[in-house]
């Protein structure tokens, strides 16, 4: 048998590190494809000249590319099997990614616990994206449930990392260099700086795009990402093609541009939920809610932790949840994030 | 309210100048998004060879991507409220824009007139693309019907500033070192030079391409156009999404090398009009009209007066108007440029 | 007239060169866009680094791109007026393609056969592409059968080129440099070598994925390939565009990655049918067959010669032909070819 067929629950050890296939070089075409992609408009990505002036030496990949093919590479060794991807956390971005730059993946299992049905287990992994200078670009934890091949397989020791509920304020990793002192509203799009953001507050952004199969598969296939619920209309049998989550996080953040068009950077993931499916046909809307805010030590820039909630058309902002605790039908993904905001 | 509800007719003043948001380095990248977005062939933006043959340094990125990324930067300022598109005059292609320039833009207001029922005014603007050096790319007028926040705010001063029915010949902007006396026609692709073009021909395009919703929108985006009615499904009560006029701009103006190889560069804007709403499902053609001729003084460059129609599959090509004066209900777009021709 | 009518059968010359046109300069814009529309995820074209491993300097672009590139250019000269795209011969890879190269065609008439219907004939030509060096960097024969203008019109000699049924093995141009001494089996995504591969073993590639209408056109057009029945709906009498040939061999040899990950570089097209449309809407699924092997000269580099058949789903794998020699109707692609493989 010479295709891959995955990995199945118990193939996974405790400890053992993946290293991922298929090593990728960015250039301008993947940059001139996320703005295709999504209605991106952040300045520092959009603009060599704007980046130089908050002191980086190009205009960066978005950070999302970065997580995006990291992610991407992972999911022949990870999630080819998987039932659900059930959680993110500890996500930091550790450099930011220029053209040129070629990155590659890599995957430490750190937890296995099987689900007391004896069908699947949970897989905890520490993903590290590393680029040609074998630098850590980005690292999160993620954690999924994966069929078992064997039922009668015999169940590891259960092991459950623990997580820190959010990265530490003092652990973000600021890029070198970056100098908000000199930053340009103007040319931003928006005025508000850190401190006109409060704990609690809550944003709106308004827009909504439909999303069309050819543009999820489009963006997808860009991350080399392979799992075939996303472009095989036969998969289901409501001939349905599941759009990568993944998809969701990149529009709903683009939207964000609208009221929070300076949170530039994003430097860390301390959660992510992809509460319901979407799927072609879905209007997406978005909107945040302020969780923190931090100072950092690098000049003229402060960092905010937002709630990046991304929901279907008819669902209204600002609820996430109803009584039972579970998701609003309508809400596809609720994202825990730090980002870099000038002060 | 950190989001951005646009401006209103009241919000204008006559002579302020407007520097729009998000400025954008272009790339190989957008190079290639074009050709995949429209049956883009003029040699001289295909190949950096046939640039060089021509006396530019290499291929510029097409003219119509300058005019789209310095016209989408304006929407948000300009055209959020807009209730139609009214018009352009004085467009002038004044730098080629090549892989690696970073362009922003700024409008100032140069005309404002309310309309007699006092819920909506028209916005004129002269709006100027600049590249990293501050040299001008592109400057064109455009007018905009604008609604109102409040009925009740008074008119100002109504001033309707004066244009020129068409950009001087004595005006046009030829690149510095174009020289077009070793042209390759065979490489180009069509034999016919300036010499063969007589004011009052008509040439039919021929081909015609059925419009998507996700090309449209990916295009749409790849300008930072953010517009909600080209995106959002749920914006008009027939679930329609309008199609960006410049989106048909680039579509007619690829259908027409079928007839016009040669007409490589566009260098000056006379006038447009966006005569009806283009939709997915469309299938969009194209014919032109030459206009005028004009000599040039560069080498071996003659400039065409083209006026370039798109119109819907079943109107016949060479009809604009019907009886009552107004545009056929097929006709979507009636533009007026100058392009430079090799004598 | 000055539209391009294209070709008629009687319009060729045996033995005439045909200069194409519009030449075409690509950069990391086209490489990212083969990867935005196919599953592609060897190594070798994905990343600079595993490329520089191997011995080249940076990371070609696929060699399909070339192909796809070279073949679009012939399209107005060739194939305007074809009724069908009968055959491939004699296929070679040349040089690899980089970012930054300038490819132009040219095309010379080998045979002409007129039909014994009197309407149409079969026009034999032998395509290379060329860089800006003048070098050839792809060559192969492809025959169409193309109308008649006039049915009057007197038949020419009939000539009749004779082909290799395939590409010697020591025919295989090997790029200059390549090494795969020290290849990395787990950066290219499966351990399977040269020696793993036996004659008439099979492989069912697994994926499948289902195209879309706005996907083909947008791969069609990045080829500048202007055939209208790919992108007028208006065009058949059932509404359907027709999907470029072209873009079911690029996905099927994406597709076939799963299984032949290790076939880094296509060096020869031995023969290729597109033995059944293609609409929007099919899931297209391939397999392939080890048909030859064969030892290079270069180290550590084998080659393979592989039938990759393309079938819509519903069709099983490793059938081609029924009964009565005719290609099964959801037989989509039967395409023969060397690829070079680690040893």
């Amino acid at each position: 048998m010479k295709t891959n067929a995955g990995r199945f629950f118990e193939d996974y050890r405790l400890g053992e590190t993946i290293a991922h296939a298929v090593p990728r070089t960015v250039s301008g075409g993947e940059r001139a494809l996320y703005h295709t992609l999504y209605p991106a408009r952040h300045a520092l990505y959009s603009s060599d000249e704007f980046a130089r002036a908050c002191g980086l030496p190009a205009a960066p990949v978005d950070d999302l590319v970065a997580f995006h093919l990291v992610f991407g590479k992972t999911v022949p060794d990870i999630s080819l099997n998987a039932v659900a991807n059930l959680g993110y956390a500890e996500g930091r971005w550790l450099k930011p990614v220029f053209p040129g730059d070629t990155l590659r993946s890599e995957s430490t299992v750190i937890g296995l616990k099987e689900n007391s049905n004896g069908k699947s287990g949970v897989v905890y992994v520490r993903t590290r994206g590393l680029n040609q200078r074998d630098e850590a670009v980005l690292e999160y934890v993620r954690w999924v449930m994966v069929r078992k091949r064997d039922e009668a397989a015999p169940a590891p020791e259960a092991v459950v990392p623990p997580f820190a509920k959010s990265v530490a304020a003092s652990d973000l990793a600021i890029p070198a260099g970056l100098d908000f002192t000199g930053y340009d509203f103007t040319l931003a799009g928006e005025p508000h700086r850190w401190d006109d953001y409060a704990v609690g507050e809550q944003i709106d952004h308004v827009d909504g795009v439909t999303i069309e199969e050819s543009e999820h598969m489009l963006a997808t296939r860009l991350w080399q990402n392979t799992a075939k619920v996303h472009f095989d209309a036969t998969n289901r049998p409501d001939g349905k093609r599941l759009i990568y989550g993944g998809h969701v996080i990149s529009m709903a953040r683009a939207l964000s541009f609208n009221g929070l068009a300076n949170a530039q950077m994003i430097v860390a993931l301390n959660a992510g939920a992809h509460a319901n499916p979407c799927f072609a046909g879905d209007t997406v809307r978005a909107w945040s809610e302020v969780l923190d805010k931090a100072e950092t030590s690098a000049p003229g820039v402060g960092a905010l932790r937002l709630r990046l909630v991304a929901v279907k058309h008819g669902t209204e902002p600002f609820r996430l949840k109803g009584e039972d605790g579970k998701y609003l039908p309508g809400v596809l993904l609720d994202l825990d994030y730090w980002a870099v905001v000038p002060r």
